[in-house]
């Protein structure tokens, strides 16, 4: 038994154990074998990507407490690739390991209303928002907010899935009845100029160490493309951007790489201004773009943070610029013509089946600084 | 069955599978799994470190027919990351899948004396040599190629291993009696200026992509240290060397990766001259650079190359010069020094101990052109 706030002595040779076994949790273990650990990954679905580059697996649901408890006792330190872990799971997974990132900031960031609540706590800007477990709630939130909102679940929400825009004209009483009855939150609609995200690291021994901010596209809620550095962005807004990243670290004792999501705003000033719209308390699909564009991964820098290890060197390599762009269900199917393409580094993540949505790999490419 | 020149039509999703189950095999399951392959890994050792990374893998002796026959028949295509591999071994192999390097490149580069024939065959220049079986033909090849000369077992012989250097005093019946009876080879003895190596791949359509040659330096005759591009090494020498190694994998008709170490010595008229010291038909240590320091890595290029993909661009990653040390026996214990120096790329390879002489890891630099 070990509290998340003890030193692991964890050495190459030893057990990292990873939570959640899709191509989040299959980098991070690909990381971890460069460094010469083991891995050992815990997931539900036997068709897990991850399976495939570990030492060892647990095919369990997350409900098992034994399976779990016998997870973590054989490994060194258990981190996780996805938010979405029950309190209970972690409650148990922290009982028999050192658990990185924290349960704490686990459950912050896993419900969007007290991730929203911890934000501001700290003085940093969010969407404005409200609570909504009824009908009465919602009506009055969009007498506060205006229209165009967005009604989204508290929880389990990812890529577009669990939310819904709200316009004139919509009957809210019919859009809440989608979603069954599960806590939910009504954001204002935030106008911006530019996404943007930090991906960054923080030890146990309070060391920080952030990526350049990036500029994220989306398309239909899906992260399409990252680039960094973020065109247009200025170095002013992008140091403040790593500070707020910074502060959330902080403020959580975070061990570990969390990715913050925001959205720059042109302030009724002219100046720019920042609202964290999202935390993801470990590595990022905005962060895919380390593998090669920086000295250290998010994946590495993960390994790093949880084992206690020196953060690694986050500054770009060779000092160029960076894009990322994701494969969508049959856009992985362009494989070949991507592996011809000079230059282009292709990660296609072990998935059986291309249905639409999905995330099937990314490309990136390195161009001189334009 | 296939033929070792039929067309595997392997994709994203298939099988490779991968001949022994060291730090080359682990390193060039880790490239597959990025391109979202499976790997199977055969390797008569328990603990052999490619296990934790792959797939699936078969712990099996190389004279088990039932199991390599087994073994090809899952995999969509096969290759191996050494070249001391029986012959019958290679044909079981060749009989139930695609072998890529053929049997053929594997018979000519595993004997030192079959090596040798077939480079000079090329009219390509090795260290003189002479066969050597009895203690009659050593007293011959020594009067033939002088002292100092070195006597080498033809098989079975890596980091310097299987070798003497015969000098002026030394009885050569004695040295040949440690050898035990194993057919033997005996080497001129060569006076470089330099060790060099070209690293290259050859795809089943006769595409050629080799690697900037690098310089090499051995301690107690394992590599130490290899930089690219090689210190003092002229354009017209480098080209003339990779010239070398197209036309040793052309006359192969080569599918994969190979590396041609290579002596350059002062020719009589002060031109150097390059000779040819070993072939190995598989990734190599002096390649080791390419992960970082080039877009294609020696790893994924051999994925790419023995599957029929279009090989990688193999150009240095932002043209910056790189070097790699490997990490032998205890070097490997400075790893929280080498994991907190700044752009130091850290390799473990999960080996359990760190015997003397054993290769636990390496880390590799990148630093602009001086």
């Amino acid at each position: 038994m070990a509290s998340s706030t003890s030193t692991p002595n964890v050495r190459p040779g030893g057990t990292l154990g990873i939570v959640g076994g899709g191509q989040l949790g299959r980098m991070i273990a690909l990381a971890a074998a460069q460094y010469g650990l083991k891995v050992h990954i815990y997931a539900p679905d036997a068709d897990s990507p991850a399976f495939d580059v570990a030492h060892a697996h647990t095919l369990a649901p997350y409900d098992d407490p034994a399976a779990l408890a016998a997870f973590a006792d054989a490994c060194d330190v258990v981190t996780y690739e996805f938010e979405n872990i029950p309190h209970a799971t972690a409650a148990v997974l922290a009982e028999h390991a050192t658990l990185r990132p924290s349960a704490t900031a686990l459950l912050t960031t896993q419900d969007r209303l007290s991730e929203k609540d911890f934000v501001t706590s700290l003085g940093i800007p969010t969407a404005p928002y409200r609570a909504v477990d009824t009908v009465e709630d919602l009506i009055r939130a969009l007498e506060a907010l205006g229209r165009p909102a967005v009604l989204k679940t508290r929880r389990f929400g990812y890529d577009g899935k669990g939310q819904r825009m709200i316009r004139e004209g919509d009957d809210p009483a019919a859009l809440l009845a989608e979603f069954k009855g599960v806590p939910c939150i009504l954001e204002g609609f935030v106008p911006f100029e530019r996404e943007i995200s930090v991906v960054a690291a923080r030890g146990p021994d309070g060391a920080f160490a952030a990526y350049d901010p990036c500029a994220n596209e989306h398309r239909d809620h899906i992260l399409a493309l990252t680039r960094v550095p973020a065109p247009g962005l200025t170095r002013a807004t992008g140091d403040a951007a790593i500070a707020i990243a910074r502060a959330i670290a902080e403020a959580l004792d975070y061990v570990g790489v969390l990715a913050v999501e925001m959205f720059e705003i042109a302030g009724s000033d002219g100046a720019a201004r920042l609202v964290v719209n999202e935390i993801a308390p470990r590595v990022h699909n905005s962060g895919h773009w380390t593998i090669e564009g920086a000295l250290t991964s998010q994946f590495a820098q993960t390994v790093r943070a949880v084992c206690g290890w020196p953060l690694g060197d986050t500054a770009r390599t060779g000092g160029m610029a960076v894009e990322m762009e994701n494969l969508i269900g049959d856009q992985a199917d362009s494989w070949v013509g991507l592996l011809a393409e000079p230059g282009a580094h292709l990660h296609l993540y072990g998935k059986a089946e291309a249905r639409p949505g999905r995330k099937m790999g990314h490309v990136t490419r390195l161009k001189p600084l334009g």
